[in-house]
């Protein structure tokens, strides 16, 4: 419960609300109707929910869709994207009947599944089915965090940071493994600030789930700790009733568990009232057809010949959302001045984090590591270069799913996130802790840590092995979509991760993550390009990013010293690591582990008098985004000898090489065997880069 | 419960089993010593339990690892791999302790992980957590199916092909989502003859699971409507007794419960008796080190300065499985043959199946689509193959991730694969039925398909939109790295798809997907490459595939007419579609729904005097497979124009097309909008390939 949120009980639920309800499910059927495809049915029969939510019970102002005291609303069902599009409407969030109207086409603001950053007021993008409903307890996760760094001494409710987590999901996300996983989180954090609404309409696009979906739902989330309740407008299979003092009630004693999240079992019948097509799979994703859409407008009591049917009285009721909440609004705003006045730092902090600003002279804090030939793993860099950050860049936090010591994703002496009941001996724990335990739940952490992304005012990272980025594939290609800054830390990078062997060694996974639009691929040399590569990371909030780093140590290079360029070149990229007197004979480009092979082929080739750069190239994105002159300066198209060298497939280096050129690589699985014997065996080696240089320059000479 | 199962009461548990468990325990710890790395802490505790599935459960014969009758047995906590091979190394199967020595060593048996083809006796590479346990649903799957085709009619229990399948599962296992997935369709598929052990040690990599962990597991397997148990070796924290004869009570129980799959919760110590690491994360995943190891072996009672002993009375004993399990083995081959006898043609096919061969005459069933400008969308030609092959090859079945109708995945009349009483309006069930029905779990569906093609007599495929292969990439991922024949059906393979929007629409998984070493890719132009590619993957029995396919209409192109090839050509991967006289100006290769744009280009450049060649590639990994001398016929290196034609990102294609060729690409996400205005507005048209069949002229004449 919060001090701030409008009153349910008694529910206001007048003439009004009701024509609302009923004029945007005709909306809904015309919407789709216009468009000629699309998803109408439970955005007809769940319109009673949606309305209730965004007209009665979630604290929110249309004029300030991002403001930091609202409560948070995920339409996780988002092929029912017209569900949270009327929504919007009729609160008065910018879209027009003609937005609704323009539905599923080219430039409007209203495409096929709602998204993030695109309408005002959708706060993810969903439609990939689960991905909400599990990013979701990375907003409660972060609505934790945050109040933990904003206002962590208000009693429970009483913080202007204090808000609820909405949710409504579907058959389809609660299938979804994601949503297991995410769910067994959210009830293991006692996440009572999140309340999902699962629309029960036993109705997918095979038609009714009974063919593969019995497993009691309810009962299942109960063993995650969560609570549940059941509103029934099914009546057991009387009549139907669309009982929204039902509904509300039981969002009110949501409200009232706040120690647990809470499952709202809402029985439906998918599109009611629609007279033929209630209850089937045919009024899931298609269009209804003329005669069912006035069969639907004649059970709502609606003008059958009209279409987008809504009274101006109504609107303007519905619109006034935000003054029919003016007191609470008055009260939180005084709130939040007090707790400024009171809490001048933690002010400062909030616009800071607000603004998406970094602290000034934070970059101070990054580690430099010396020269050593031996070196260490990029792994470990990036787990000093946290520590070093934790004390400069309170909203970075993270952690991993299960691998925390192998990832080196824990900030030294930075506390758990956890229930303080929950911890043990390995790890204290704190409400508002810092290191992240995501369990054996790869899936489940990338979707919340787009969700707490996505929250706002901090900034996450979750680590796994490399390989099992393919277990969250899902959830990284949805953050590269909407432009939320997750980071993910994948480690173990290469068949160098040695004995576990080819189930945990990646080879296509550079270029297949390289291969998502949006998504920055990050793979440090040594110790210090990972110090600037968290750097670079940090700096960009526009896009995800992967910091791919090597299990076994890697020589740190003598930055500024015989030939060697400063890492700083990193931030671009890719830049000369040690060039030669004038133009080059050949290019060796590498990347991560393999630079060091590049820089002993270079040794080789000059003793035979061949002149070879060494361009460490550690993003291509980044790279890409360089002017051209630039990227001119690192591989000039004059020069045609090029040889790649990475510990993968060589797929997109053709492009970079070009036809004379030439790529060490490794076209099939890994095997088990120690490191060095793999590097050795498969042909990974600077002998085999220097090969490669004369056969490349052959080309080009050809 | 089977007729030919070995009798668990009493347990017999004489002296020589005990005294093989205890060595197998000090082994394991040595063997992880000797390779410096791996997982000794499961291998050591879970000693008793492997020992006893595969000495006294299971029914099994090591001379004869592809005995049809045997029980399978998943090792899910693959990193675990030492309870496994100390198992094989017991009863017989070809591992001797040098065999155990060699743990994680380069061309040794004993792989970091448990791999599939690689040592005999493995069912499925594991290591990947969750996809052993998931696919045990798939095993259990193919154990009905198999039945219903070879030997429907016989009693519960009493067929030759009766078997158990048993899981050993870790925390891992558990809390991966892929295992929700499947386990709610094994509870919702009664799957009786699955069984299995959860590990419950409590201990993961980030040491007490209770940091991330706290879900009421057994409550959620009851949810999902399976049977559960509890083991409890640890006496409720008491004192810890390796309780064999109650662990083997619970699988007779487990055997007895035929309506329900059965976990087994067993309750554990990792390492136990490890002196000083048991119940820690020190012994799961790291050596022991030399003084921990002696105390082991001294908790043991066994000789603290002898490392890898094992009595040669014991190994007798334990390898004399077969001959203990002589009666059992004797009346199932007696049953098999009585069944030989009475029915020869399913003898005749279990015969063929076993051969993985494929019946005479086969291909004449695939259909064959008339030239149609307007054509049929290739998903539909997919789904008319499916119909037309499935009266010839009852081997084939399949299904979808909720996405039947759209997927065309459906063969026409054949009867979902369901208990009976969970049959729908929409779809008539069968317990042996063909139809498959994953529900919105894709994950779960790709682990399902390789547990049933590993099963080893049937092939199934699954489909859902390309998309959200994503989900399932993990499995689709191993099913390459195994070898597994799974064939996965994506549908909606580029935003042709339309107004669903980026969320839905594949831009960067053509590329992504071909990265996967060893999994074909195959996207055919038109509907009679569809049925042509149907007939290469069903005849590759070697590794797995994914069919990309259209949801919009593809014309059929009029094959043996106009001067287009006939289909045939797709077995090969890529083809001459419509050749010019003498060497082309420009080579135009295409896949799927763009090789109509090259051949409509073909004829605008034509009119202009340029001479285009069109190829077309539906599968990249078939066509490499090809000898050099038709891949030259097809791509003449001397052409050095070249445009490749896709709608997803160009990457690989560089390597194709070469330093002059062009490729009209997508180089970024989709958008939400009928197909026909994606395609204009990203630049995926003829025009397109014209103007870069121009420049690439131009680039390869400079």
């Amino acid at each position: 419960m919060s001090t701030f949120d409008p009153a349910l009980t008694p529910l206001e639920w007048n003439d009004l609300d009701q024509r609302a309800v009923t004029a945007i499910k005709a909306m809904a059927a015309d919407a789709v109707e216009k468009a000629g495809n699309g998803h109408p049915g439970t955005a007809i029969s769940l319109a009673p929910a949606a309305y209730l939510l965004f007209q009665k019970v979630m604290r929110h102002d249309p004029s300030d869709a991002g403001w930091v005291g609202r409560d948070r609303f995920i339409l996780s069902a988002g092929h029912s994207s017209l569900t949270i599009y009327l929504q919007l409407f009729l609160a008065g969030y910018g879209l027009e009947l003609d937005d609704i109207a323009a539905l599923r086409q080219w430039n409007s603001k209203t495409p096929g599944h709602p998204e993030v950053g695109h309408t005002t007021g959708v706060e993810i993008t969903t439609g990939p089915l689960g991905q909400g409903l599990a990013a979701a307890t990375g907003f409660a996760f972060a609505s934790r965090r945050e109040r933990g760094l904003l206002d962590p001494e208000a009693a429970a409710g009483t913080s202007p940071f204090d808000h609820h987590v909405y949710v409504i999901a579907g058959d389809g996300d609660l299938q979804e493994g994601v949503t297991s996983e995410a769910g067994s989180l959210a009830g293991h954090q006692e996440l009572g600030n999140l309340i999902v609404i699962w629309d029960d309409n036993k109705i997918s696009i095979e038609d009714q789930t009974d063919i593969s979906f019995s497993e009691d739902v309810v009962k299942r989330y109960e063993a995650y700790g969560w609570h549940t309740l059941h509103v029934d407008w099914t009546n057991g299979g009387g009549e139907y009733t669309e009982d929204v003092v039902a509904l509300a009630a039981a969002i009110e004693a949501a409200k009232a568990e706040t120690g647990k999240p809470t499952l709202i079992r809402l029985s439906t019948i998918i599109g009611w009232p629609s007279p033929k097509k209630q209850d089937t799979y045919a009024i899931h994703g298609s269009a209804l057809g003329s005669a069912e859409v006035e069969g639907l407008k004649e059970a709502l009591g609606l003008d059958v010949t009209k279409s987008f049917q809504i009274d101006d009285e109504v609107l303007k009721y519905t619109r006034s959302v935000a003054e029919r909440q003016a007191a609470q609004r008055t009260a939180w705003d005084e709130a939040f001045t007090a707790w400024q006045a009171a809490n001048p730092e933690n002010a400062a902090l909030l616009a800071r984090l607000t603004a998406k600003e970094l602290p000034a002279g934070w970059t101070d804090a990054l580690p430099e590591f010396p020269a050593d030939p031996k070196g260490i793993a990029t792994r470990v860099a990036s787990g000093k270069t946290l520590t070093a950050l934790a004390p400069v860049l309170p909203e970075l936090w993270g952690g991993s799913a299960d691998l925390a010591g192998s990832n080196n994703t824990t900030m030294d002496g930075e506390p758990s996130f956890t229930q303080p009941h929950r911890q043990t001996r390995t790890w204290k724990g704190d409400v508002y802790g810092r290191t992240l335990h995501f369990g054996i739940r790869e899936h489940g952490m990338g979707a919340i840590l787009n969700g707490i992304a996505l929250h706002g005012l901090t900034r996450p990272y979750g680590g796994t092995f490399f390989q099992f980025a393919d277990y969250m594939r899902g959830s990284v290609r949805l953050a590269a979509l909407d432009g939320t800054p997750s980071i993910f830390v994948w480690t173990h990078d290469s068949v160098g991760l040695g004995e576990d062997g080819p189930t945990h060694q990646p080879v296509e996974h550079l270029w297949a993550y390289r291969a998502i639009p949006n998504l920055d691929i990050v793979r440090p040399a040594d110790a210090n390009e990972t110090a600037w590569a968290w750097r670079g990371i940090i700096e960009n909030t526009s896009n995800p990013a992967g910091l791919i780093l090597s299990r076994q140590n890697l020589p740190t290079f003598p930055r500024g010293e015989e030939g060697f360029a400063p890492a700083d070149g990193v931030l671009k990229g890719a830049y000369t690591l040690l060039d030669t007197d004038g133009t080059p004979d050949v290019i060796l480009i590498g990347t991560g582990s393999e630079v060091q092979l590049a820089v002993r082929a270079r040794e080789t080739l000059a003793a035979e008098g061949i002149k070879a750069r060494v361009v460490s190239a550690p993003s291509l994105e980044w790279f890409a985004r360089q002017p051209a002159e630039y990227r001119e300066s690192v591989l000039p198209a004059g020069v045609k000898a090029r040889v790649s060298v990475e510990a993968g497939i060589a797929l997109g280096w053709a492009g970079i090489v070009g036809d004379a050129g030439r790529s060490v690589s490794l076209e099939h699985f890994g095997a088990s065997a120690p490191a060095e014997t793999l590097f050795r065996e498969f042909g990974i080696t600077a002998e085999a880069v220097v090969a490669a240089a004369r056969e490349s320059i052959a080309a080009a000479q050809a």
